[in-house]
């Protein structure tokens, strides 16, 4: 990858050292602190040669896309109509030889460009709502307005990396242009790194070559700057749709993560060991396919391994399960070689309330502790994934500016050891005062914006507001404060050109 | 300590296999999963040698009780009025001689004995509020009607190990003469194992000589069948209320675990290096006190290390840093050899909303992850600790049953395995119906009680409750199947004819 700086950069690049809350912010996590780890060797080696089983003998289906069963078929695989099965040990080699242990993807304001691999995270908002919700209008039918108003929002959170994808579904544009007015709400209202069309080749194309007019063709031949989330259809399935743009965004070296999303006992076993087989074994394939198609395409293991609730089939979410599931999928994920790509704040609550935040604090905190190297959804989903709260993203936005603190590991320093303030204070008396305290008290403790610390009375004289309400004027303060990145004129006229044209090309549908 | 039975055991013990809610509980956390290390040696080392320090030259005060000053001063310490100073090494020489690694408290239930030390965790409820608060009624005082209410809920929550303490202040009686209402409330509706009094060697007193009529004296000489939580004030200061408390069950063999709370940045400095030092200071001398009084007596390293706004004095919870400290505190109380005792599910929040759970799950989920042996308000703390919420009871306990379920590992059986499932459903179809499903959907994943997982439109339609409103419809049910384990009418009657004598030889007092 080139060093080369990205096309007409702005000329005052607003660095990425402070968030708008005043507290210092890094472009993304660098993890000071360990893994845990959930499973010994023994445990481990049982899911991979379970997996290795699984794609011998059960093999993958990969359907409507005549081209990758050639592909397969040309590097020895077994393939059977749509079906095809793996040599044990074919795919982690494959993989292995090829695939890099971690890139940058990179933000057109480059202090905002991310690590991807080794101990760096990735906070990404939430992604795929058709709903949003917020205390003022409850919930609702997402629209471009919306889509437009939170990738503002999610550009005020220090603790956000990533400007994300779909951060809600605008369903009041047509279905089969959308993706257009999405990539260009990212590119023009946030600066920070951003992910590609999802669904089908020509929409994967339609996005790089949007990032060709705001990087430059030659950038984006040679540096990753989109990012792209291929799902399977667990168990053991992979579509046109998810395969054309797998393809088209690994020829162009650019990023793809396969996440195989799965409801354990409906599209898995309804075990942890029999589950992660399977996720293996499906990430496997598809990282096979991404290197075969372009040996050295960056990629990334995904696991989005959920629960159900057995008496219901509701989709459950912070369950124990799924903590061991995302900790057992990062010891694989390094074990193959490649980053894990995985997910955050779930909740199927209704409302921003206790559940919602028990289940996101949860999951977000498992997938840090399992090395997650993005993790989407960090902030804002609610009811499984069919809502972006306006009002969640600020208490999950706290939560992730917690970790980030967390992870930072402790300050082993001189000062922070404060060995001569505790001797000049001594016993009974109080550090408030204290020269020590005075120095260090801005910065010695991370401040999150949604908390009410104060006594009851206060409280109480406040209007006796839970958190839900206080993040409702926080989301409305925050995007007050908005600052506009700007965008290049020429780059954006150019960009509106493109998108007009393209939409020119075919009618509305309002279907995918 | 003898195998001895309790005395007088109940004829048909209620075993402690099957909580009320139809899933399996255990008696304690028995964690299969390693400890979360935040320092490494050179950081372990560093704050140990700064507790050195600390305890050498600063030394900790002991106020208010000659007799410790003695012993201390015949162990060869450095006393200087009421200042004790130790030569480096000495606390942990003396503590490591003499100071047990594990040791069982035993419940007057067998069944439902807990282990405290090694890979053993307790959890115990909420502690010491003044105030209640449910939705029915708001914030308000406690009162013993309260108190026996929480014992009883408590009860019925089979993620919960021990009955506690002071689970809520009961205000309406008498400061002086409670802690005999109190403890009489936990042994008459509960067989879990419960706490002694802690304030001072009186009450401490009388709190043995009730564990004695239930268990019997001979038994309570050899077996702990109390706990006692005793407190520094920091800075290294320990008051005659503690030590006092502290002398009397360490003399009779009962369980001290010396916890020094602080407030990073007022009782102790701002930061995270500086605070750990002072604690495991405090600790260490007051461990080596308990050790001094009687070598072998059972102990814990206490750590409750919280961290306060620093804008408004406030404390904080769930912070950080409150994480950091808490693994630190575990990595210490290994190194040193005895059983960390710490919190859980702290927070400054008013109501159980969404601050509540945040906070509370941070707490509860980095204790877990520290190796902490016994967990302290694991359920209802609010506001700070003046309040126990009878919502946040039954939210914090789906969190409790869901740690115990993650610790228990992950099941690497063949059945866990589920190959055979995997071959037999295949690429595109469901598990749903799968025998392996059907085998195994009653007890494969945790069940939590508070969460709704349904459909918007479900939940909508049973009258859009937020989760403290359906917790609030949840204790309630929890109490009408409350089972009232019995007391043997003897150990009744003797118990009250005790406490009646007690309480006719003072004058009621409305302070301590």
């Amino acid at each position: 990858m080139t060093e080369t700086p990205v096309k007409r950069r702005r000329k005052r690049d607003r660095g990425a050292s402070r968030g708008q809350v005043g507290q210092p912010r890094a472009p993304f996590i660098l993890r000071k602190l360990g893994t845990f780890n959930i499973l010994g060797e023994e445990g481990l080696s049982l899911i991979e040669e379970n997996a290795d089983t699984i794609l011998a003998e059960t093999g993958m289906e990969f359907v409507e896309d005549p081209e990758i069963l050639e592909i397969f078929a040309n590097a020895g695989c077994d393939v059977d109509g749509t079906r095809v099965r793996f040599e044990r040990g074919f795919c982690r080699k494959t993989i292995q030889a090829t695939a890099p242990k971690q890139f940058m993807q990179h933000a057109r304001n480059p202090a905002n460009s991310v690590q991807l691999g080794g101990d760096a995270t990735v906070l990404c908002p939430s992604w795929g709502p058709p709903f949003v919700h917020d205390l003022d209008r409850g919930r609702r039918y997402a629209t471009f307005e919306d889509f437009q108003t939170l990738v503002k929002l999610h550009h005020t959170i220090p603790w956000l990396h990533h400007s994300g994808g779909v951060v809600c579904e605008p369903v009041d544009l047509p279905a089969n242009k959308r993706h257009l007015d999405m990539l260009y709400a990212h590119i023009r209202y946030s600066d920070r790194p951003f992910m590609g069309a999802f669904i089908g080749a020509e929409r994967a194309g339609h996005a790089l070559d949007m990032a060709r007019i705001v990087f430059g063709a030659e950038y984006v031949a040679e540096n990753p700057v989109l990012y792209c989330v291929s799902n399977t259809n667990a168990p053991l399935v992979m579509d046109a749709h998810m395969s054309g743009a797998l393809k088209t965004y690994a020829r162009a070296g650019q990023p793809v993560a396969t996440a195989p999303w799965v409801l354990t006992g409906a599209m898995s076993p309804c075990t942890v060991a029999g589950t992660m087989a399977q996720v293996l074994a499906e990430a496997l394939a598809c990282l096979t396919l991404a290197q075969l198609v372009k040996p050295s395409a960056p990629v990334l293991m995904g696991s989005f391994a959920s629960t159900m609730s057995m008496q219901s089939g509701a989709p459950t979410f912070g369950t124990p399960e799924a903590g061991q599931m995302v900790l057992a999928a990062g010891q694989l994920a390094r074990r193959l070689g490649v980053p894990l790509h995985t997910v955050g704040t779930l909740s199927a609550s209704k409302v921003p309330d206790a559940q919602s935040q028990q289940e996101a604090t949860w999951g977000l905190m498992m997938s840090m502790f399992a090395g997650a190297n993005l993790i989407n959804h960090a902030t804002g989903w609610l009811e499984g994934g069919l809502v972006t709260s306006f009002e969640k993203t600020m208490i999950d936005a706290d939560l992730c500016g917690k970790l980030a603190r967390f992870f930072d590991g402790i300050d082993l320093s001189e000062n922070a050891q404060a060995m001569s303030a505790i001797a000049a204070t001594g016993p009974g008396a109080h550090f408030l005062g204290s020269e020590h305290t005075q120095a260090n008290f801005m910065s010695a403790l991370f401040r999150p914006e949604t908390p009410d610390n104060n006594a009851y009375e206060h409280w109480e004289a406040a209007g006796s507001l839970d958190t839900a309400q206080r993040a409702n004027g926080l989301w409305k303060k925050h995007l007050e404060a908005y600052e506009d990145p700007g965008l290049d004129p020429a780059i954006d006229e150019e960009l509106q050109a493109y998108i007009a044209q393209r939409k020119s090309e075919t009618p509305d549908m309002d279907y995918f």
